[in-house]
C-alpha cells in the first residue's frame, strides 16, 4: 500500500484547531483508500518564533522538503505584528514558499449553491461563480532585488522594491495556468498592467507566446484595475485568471470575498517538483482562536487539494470534497456561514460531521 | 468679475461628447455666479497622436500649465492599443500628471439613494456607501527608476520596475488625506503591504508620524489584500482611504464598481500649486462613442470638483451637484444607469436636463 509523509504546520491562532480536523479527515480517507500517512508536526510562524526565535526553523524547512506534501494551518497574530521584518511570522511563510520553490499558487473561488446567501453580492451575480486564480508566488515585487531603504541626494529616506520577472518565471506559471484552464472551462484571462509597467509588458508578451502551445484554450488580457472592477461587476465571466504575485495577492482575496465564505476556501502552492504547500486562504483569526469557533472546512478542502494536486490521489480527494458537500447539505454550519434554520456547530463538531460523511 | 482660463482636453471615444455637456454646465453656472470662463480646447491622447504624432503635444501641456484648471474627457481606444509605449494615449496621461505635478488624486465613490439598485451588491451593503480614495499619483512604481528590459546571466530577458517612495512624497499625500478626512467623517485608513514591502514600511512609518499633526482624525492601517476584501464585505466601514499609486489604481476602481454607477464618478488630481486636473473615472468607451449614449454626469461632476477644488468656487460647484441630483430625481437616466419606469435619455438630452435643473 502507498505510504506518504505529510508535514503538518499548525501555526498560530485557529491554525492548530483546523489542522487537527483536517488530519482526522486525511486519516479516515487513508484507511478507506488503503493509503498510509506518516504525519510530522513542526513549528512555524509565531509559534516557532516563541519556541526557537525564528519564524521558519531550519528543521521545519528540512522536514517540509523531505516530505511528500505540506499542510499549513495559519500564521500570524497581534503579538508579533510589530516585530522587525526578519522576525515576522509572514517572513517565515515567504521563506517557506521560496524554500519549497512553489511558484504556482492555485486559489479557487467557488460559490456553493448552499452558501450563495453568504455573499454580499446579489444572488443572481454570485450564484454559479466558479473561478480559479493562478498566482505567481516566488517572484515579482515580493522577492525582487534591489530592495530596502536608502537616502537620496536631499538627505531624505527612501523605501524601495523591485518588480522583476524573467522569461522562465513567466513561462512556467503561464503553462500551469493554461493546463489549469484546459481542465476547467478552457478560458484563461491574464491580468497585468502592461499599459504602464515594463514587467507587465514582458508578462503579456510571454503569456501570448506560450498560448500557441494551447490552441484549445481561449486567452484574453485584462488590466489589473479593470479586473478588480469586473470581479465585482460580473465574476461569472471568469474561468481561470493568471497574474503576478502582488496582483494575485489582491485579486485572489477580492475573489474569495465575492464568494462570501472565505472560511471555505483552500489553496495549493506547487513547484516544478518536490512537495506542494496546501493551506486555507483565511488567516489565523486570533480573536476566535481556542474557542472552538473556527470553520475547519477550508483546511479540510486544502487537504483534498493536497491529495489531488500533491499526491495524485484523486479518489481520496473526491471522497473529502463529497463529504464536505454532504455535511453542508445535512445543514451543519459554523458561525461564519450560519443562517437561520441551520445547525450551528463548532470546529470540532464540524470535523466529526465530516468524518461521518466520509 | 472673476475670470478663469480652463483647458479642455476632450480626448478620445466618448470624451468629446461628455466634455461638451460639462462645458455647457460650466458656462451656465458662470453666468449665474458672475464668473467668466475662457475655454481652451487642446488635443490629447489618441486624438493628439493622429494629429501630431505624440499623445501629449508640448502646446497642450503648456496650455494646461498656463490655465487655471484642466478638464479631461477620456483617452484611449483599440486603434492605439498596440502602439509602442511612448506612443500610447496612456503615456500622454501619465506625462500630463507628471507635467502638472498633480500628486494627489481624489476619487469619491458614493452610492446615491437614487442609484442604489445599480450596484451588484445587496441593497443593505451598498446603500449609504460614501468613501473617498486619496491616491498618490506621481510616484511609486508608475514613475520609479530604474525601469525597462535587460538580460540576466542566463541570457534571459527581464522586465523590471521600481516601487519607490521618498519621505516628502509620502508626507504630502498623507497631509492631503488627513485634511480630506477632517472635512469628511474624520476617519482615515492607510492601505499598504508593510508586511512584505520596504516601500510600504516607510509609507506606514511616515503616515503614522504625520498623524500627530491631526489628532482629530482617527488613523488605521490595512493591508492591500485585506482592503480589497473589505471593500466587498462592508464598504461602509470606510470614510477616507489613502494609498500609493498602483494600489490606488486598483482599489479606487474596485470601489467605483461597488457603487454600480461608474458613469457617475468624477475625480480630481491636485498639486502643491498650479492647475488641477479633473476627469471622470470612466474610460473612453470606444464601443459607444459618437452614438449619443454616454453618461455625461461623471464629467459634469468633475466640472463641479474643478469649481470646488480647482477654483475655490464652492457655490458654483454646489449648483452643479444639486442640478445633477435634481435631474436624477426627475427620473432622467442614460442607458448605463437606466431601470424600468424611468426616462431613458441620450448624452445630449441628459445635458439639456442638467442645464434646466441648474
Ligand atoms: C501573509 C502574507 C505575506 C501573504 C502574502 O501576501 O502572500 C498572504 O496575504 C497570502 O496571500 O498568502
Ligand atoms: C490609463 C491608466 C494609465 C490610468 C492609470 O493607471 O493611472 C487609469 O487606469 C487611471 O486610473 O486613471
Amino acid at each position: 500500500s502507498k505510504s506518504y509523509t505529510i508535514t503538518l504546520l499548525p501555526g498560530d491562532g485557529i491554525g492548530p484547531e483546523v489542522i487537527s480536523v483536517a488530519k482526522n479527515s486525511l486519516q479516515l480517507v487513508a484507511s478507506l483508500e488503503g493509503i498510509k500517512f506518516k504525519f510530522n508536526e513542526m513549528p512555524m510562524g509565531g509559534a516557532a518564533l516563541d519556541l526557537t526565535g525564528v519564524p521558519l526553523p531550519e528543521e521545519t524547512l528540512l522536514a517540509a522538503k523531505q516530505s511528500d506534501a505540506v499542510l499549513l494551518g495559519a500564521i500570524g497574530g497581534y503579538k508579533w505584528d510589530n516585530n522587525e521584518k526578519h522576525l515576522k511570522p509572514e517572513t517565515g511563510l515567504l521563506q517557506l514558499r521560496e524554500g519549497l520553490k512553489v511558484f504556482a499558487n492555485l486559489r479557487p473561488a467557488t460559490v456553493l449553491p448552499q452558501l450563495v446567501d453568504a455573499s454580499t453580492l446579489k444572488k443572481e451575480v454570485a450564484e454559479g461563480v466558479d473561478l480559479m486564480v493562478v498566482r505567481e508566488l516566488t517572484g515579482g515585487i515580493y522577492f525582487g532585488k534591489p530592495r530596502g531603504f536608502s537616502t537620496n541626494e536631499n538627505g531624505e529616506e527612501l523605501g524601495f522594491n523591485t518588480e522583476v520577472y524573467a522569461t522562465h518565471e513567466i513561462d512556467r506559471i503561464a503553462r500551469v495556468a493554461f493546463e489549469t484552464a484546459r481542465k476547467r472551462r478552457g478560458k484563461l484571462c491574464s491580468v497585468d498592467k502592461a499599459n504602464v509597467l515594463e514587467a507587465s509588458m514582458l508578462w503579456r508578451k510571454r503569456v501570448t507566446l506560450i498560448a500557441s502551445e494551447y490552441p484549445d484554450v481561449e486567452l484574453s488580457h485584462m488590466y489589473v484595475d479593470n479586473a478588480a472592477m469586473q470581479l465585482v461587476r460580473n465574476p461569472k465571466q471568469f474561468d481561470t485568471i493568471v497574474t503576478n504575485n502582488i496582483f494575485g495577492d489582491i485579486l485572489s482575496d477580492e475573489a474569495s470575498m465575492i464568494t462570501g465564505s472565505i472560511g471555505m476556501l483552500p489553496s495549493a502552492s506547487l513547484g516544478e517538483s518536490g512537495p506542494g504547500l496546501f493551506e486555507p486562504i483565511h488567516g489565523s483569526a486570533p480573536d476566535i482562536a481556542g474557542q472552538d469557533k473556527a470553520n475547519p472546512l477550508a483546511t479540510v478542502l486544502s487537504a483534498a487539494m493536497l491529495l489531488k494536486y500533491g499526491l495524485g490521489e484523486e479518489k481520496a480527494a473526491q471522497r473529502i470534497e463529497a463529504a464536505v458537500l454532504d455535511t453542508l447539505n445535512r445543514g451543519f454550519r459554523t458561525g461564519d456561514i450560519h443562517s437561520a434554520g441551520l445547525n450551528l456547530v463548532g470546529c470540532k463538531e464540524m470535523g466529526e460531521q465530516v468524518l461521518k460523511s466520509i
